[in-house]
């Protein structure tokens, strides 16, 4: 039987009204059974819609029985709303098994869901910038949807970079004979840098202890990155962290007056401040090759030299 | 006696070294006893030194027995030093009489140090942008300042644009028959948006119940506007204040696919999420024409028809 996708909008207006069609089509063509919210291409101001819209299309993504509710795409709207979303019918779905998917300004719902329910969701692509690309979709991206989808998933794995190596050896970490770090049964949560920031001191962001956060960023100095962080830091979340791990932070400018600050520098920076370890290179974040990540599930986290991996089992 | 002004860097590397330079003869000028601290100059990456240097040089401002301790200028660099400050000795400094002026990044350490110990700074002008201008610096910045610094200031008035009037209006807050508004005894708080928010679940975040928030910003879209107004609105801040009060937002560009949402959609987003009134037009931000502001006075904030007024008493 095919797979059921509902597509919605909970955030920001579809424009590229082609990269939407080419990605309902390349889903259609990968197999899946493919259900349009009717405001998904809805347009109010900068938003999918205004803010009773965008709440009835999640309620109906919700409702919809599909396999993997599927943002069309990111952008911005969803912090404004999220007193209002009906958290409780999102977890009754999750229940069922169904599985949300999205990115950036997904991070609010994700995880204030997580914080008000504990319903795991999952971060991964959006229909037009991932599935409707004007080129052929990335190859890894589909593969971790489609064993996403199919409930084949256990994990993915990535090559740190070395600096990041050298980092968890400067840590002194916990460290076995086979692997230098492994972190067991340890939430994941995490997202979009900006976004997740922006939780922080509201009842939206989970009080994750002994967990491990995964984070992300585009066209953001990492001077600004930084700050965020430190917002992180200051307020405790940081340090209550088995382990942090960085994504992709893509598509910002350095600038001539930075004289050598840069995001290395942030990374060490942070390093310096915590005592779990930082890692990077993790294939997440506004770039095409992109895994899927469980929000709010209990993973774990391997290090073997420069091998990484996060384990989560089946998700059936 | 000439006043004394004790300039220092606590932020960002002063590039502009001309302006520097011009900022410094225009207070000479303006008959001030003007001195440099010996790091104001500095330079680190982006920084004016490094956190070293820079929490040095706030502590030799402390100790200075200035009348005006003096920004240079905003930027970057405190939000990541606010747990090594030394806030008593500043709060010692404010008590013999010392004022701390500045603003943009300097929001950080004036609510921190609020936070801290109750003191009291000031927003207002720094040497570079505002007494270093090319052209002849703002006459009502200049008076402001020179108000404040002899101890003559006892409060600023402005003029509301017609929306924020309608606001009030509509909020229907207790008014008399003298005035639409009156609020009496309510700390004055705030500065820079971005910076402010970045506070909020941290312990730098003052704690001010029944007060009045200013907010000003420069170079963010009305989005991240409301993003960080979220975070404030999320956080039960603004639910705890008497009156908001914004400056200028300025140096931001709409783009067509904003279809009206603008800063005025902002404002009133705002207004209705809280009971507050909403004021704007306040004369403070990335602008020349600034006022200066008491960050942690008590004040009373009056509205009659469209003039409104902060009052403060003497600062003596």
């Amino acid at each position: 039987m095919k797979k059921h996708i509902y597509i919605f909008s909970p955030s920001s207006a579809v424009r590229d009204k082609a990269a939407f069609k080419r990605g309902v089509l390349r889903l259609k063509t990968l197999g899946y059974d493919v259900e349009i919210d009717e405001a998904a291409l809805a347009s109010y101001q900068r938003f999918a819609g205004d803010d009773e819209t965008r709440l009835a299309a999640i309620a109906r993504a919700a409702a919809s029985g599909a396999d993997v509710a599927l943002i069309s795409r990111g952008g911005y709207g969803l912090t404004r709303i999220l007193p209002q979303i009906n958290y409780k019918a999102i977890d009754k779905a999750v229940s069922k098994g169904m599985r949300f998917v999205g990115l950036s300004d997904f991070t609010a719902l994700q995880n204030a869901l997580l914080a008000k329910t504990g319903a795991v969701t999952w971060a991964g692509p959006a229909v037009g910038e991932d599935f409707g690309t004007e080129g052929q979709p990335d190859d890894i991206m589909e593969a971790c949807f489609d064993d996403l989808i199919t409930g084949q998933g256990e994990g993915t794995g990535w090559r740190l970079p070395k600096v990041a190596t050298k980092s968890i050896a400067a840590n002194a970490y916990p460290a076995t004979a086979e692997s230098r770090l492994n972190i067991n049964n340890a939430v994941l949560w995490g997202g979009n840098l900006a976004v997740l920031s922006s939780l922080v001191g509201t009842p939206y962001l989970p009080a994750v202890k002994g967990g491990i956060l995964f984070l992300e960023e585009v066209h953001e100095h990492p001077y600004r990155l930084e700050r965020m962080l430190t917002q992180l830091l200051h307020a405790g979340v940081l340090a209550q962290q088995k382990a942090v791990v960085l994504g992709q932070f893509t598509n910002y400018k350095l600038v001539p007056h930075d004289k050598g600050f840069k995001l290395a520098t942030v990374v060490q920076w942070l390093q310096n401040r915590i005592k779990a370890p930082v890692l990077s290179g993790l294939p997440f974040g506004h770039v095409p090759t992109k895994v899927v990540l469980p929000v709010g599930k209990k993973v774990t986290l391997a290090v073997e030299e420069r091998d990484a991996f996060l384990l989560w089992g089946h998700s059936h």
